[in-house]
């Protein structure tokens, strides 16, 4: 008998590193399906930004089931698009185009998987008053994800002011009035001493930009800290947090609900998300991580 | 450990029904190797062939290892390619494009699909005297075949009688003169009559064209009588050759062997020719083909 054959993709900009492939094709190898996961970078290919509607459209014409959409297209994806499921409309980004009948519909599953890891990672973690490091579109994802979970107020820090003031500024209209402030990195250590939570959504920690967003100073224990960066899993702000005694979630649990949110989305299919989450243990290295323990 | 990645394509018009998928994608999964082959439908998209051009371009963009190209793109491809394998430069026809390093290479693997299938199912058959019916594409590419296992001469007939003028025209000057000759329809008696072998090069046969391309009366013992048609293997024209006594060889080594040759040309591993010869026995039915004698 044919097994069940899918062919989809990810659309952007220097994603050769990215473990997506490994993710989407070891999951669907276990559930017996026929999968092709391919990296379609711009930077390859000398394509502008503004070519992601070409390039969508191409691959609905060459038979791909869906795309996974990452910068800089996560916006400019859009207008290309038939409609859009709620969180990627109200977040104003898509990462996941599925095309169904012809069609090109936009999903959002950076805010679907965070809301996940989240949820799952740090289950008894008190909302009252976070902050977030980062407005950029990592950062507006898990915003939305966090104010979705039922936050009640979160503050958006960002060395750019504008921006971290329009987030905050479209947060509001869309979870409503006093949801979410922004403030100036200078204000940091008032605000993480009286929060309840700190999630970091900067690029700070990764291999290629190492170093603690923030000084470990300011951390203390009974704070919880989410961290989005999960090359490596075990990020130096994670590490300080942890000896200080802090709930930690690594950022490995969001790039795993992502991929598996696309998964079901590009299949009908439920992945099981605990073996994921064990692949990615493994490709992103990290012993002693959060993931780890959680599977 | 990742496997080994393939992806590639069939363009051309009218291709739902294509064995050609399943032919690719079961040896794939025999040699363990992950491997796609989509069905691009220019009548499904709405496109016109010359749109083949801007198809080829998007494949190589989104990943596409190579392709199969397939009426009535055969000849409008070449133009948008970067090099021509012999084979394909001599017929004027591509069947398979390769994706090299950005390049796209064009090579004829109905060519050598028909001499391997020939060479195996009729290794004796004497090729003094060859009358082929049929001056299309499929002709064409089988003529080229005929001739470079050896055959003396081959007379081309075809209702069209500008097209098998063209066609012997053309084999003349690339196998020289006197190897090919054309004739019209009323000429087939006396033809066959002093023929070592008949080539059938027309849809006639096909499950959608039943029928006989000629009377049965004009088979003869010592002939041998060759089908390109395969769906089903089994056709009128053999099931009448097999009666008077004719050696035969079905239209399946031919869907097999050009599907082999193009299956090394994407992946530069061997099929197992055997392996696909049963395969297509499978699926296009017919019991008592020659396939599955010589298998």
């Amino acid at each position: 008998m044919a097994k069940d054959s899918y062919l989809v993709g990810l659309i952007g900009s220097g994603i050769g590193p990215s473990l997506s492939p490994a993710l989407h094709e070891r999951e669907a190898d276990r559930q017996g399906l026929r999968y092709v996961y391919r990296l379609i970078d711009i930077d390859v290919l000398g394509l502008p930004p503004e070519a992601v509607g070409d390039l969508v459209r191409a691959a609905r014409d060459l038979g791909f089931d869906g795309l996974n959409i990452t910068h800089p297209c996560k916006q400019l994806v859009i207008e290309h698009l038939d409609s859009l499921a709620p969180q990627a409309e109200a977040l104003g980004a898509v990462n996941t185009v599925v095309f169904e009948d012809g069609r090109a519909v936009g999903h959002n599953t950076d805010v679907t998987g965070f809301a996940a890891s989240f949820a799952r990672g740090l289950p008894d973690a008190s909302l009252e008053r976070v902050v977030q490091l980062g407005a950029g579109g990592a950062g507006a994802a898990v915003a939305h994800a966090t104010l979705t979970l039922g936050a009640e107020r979160v503050t958006v820090v960002d060395a750019l002011a504008d921006r971290a003031a329009d987030l905050a500024a479209g947060l509001n209209r869309h979870f409503g009035a006093g949801r979410a402030a922004w403030a100036a990195p200078d204000q940091l250590g008032r605000l993480v001493a009286a929060a309840d939570g700190v999630v970091h959504a900067t690029p700070t920690g990764m291999a290629a930009h190492p170093g603690l967003p923030f000084p470990a100073e300011l951390l203390h224990p009974g704070l919880w800290v989410a961290e989005v960066v999960y090359r490596p899993l075990e990020t130096e702000l994670l590490r300080a947090a942890r000896a200080v005694g802090c709930a930690v979630l690594d950022g490995g649990g969001m790039a795993v609900f992502q991929a598996a949110d696309a998964f079901r989305l590009f299949t009908g299919r439920e992945p099981e998300s605990a073996r994921m989450l064990a692949d990615i243990a493994e490709m992103a290295g990290g012993f002693e991580s959060s993931v780890r323990k959680v599977v």
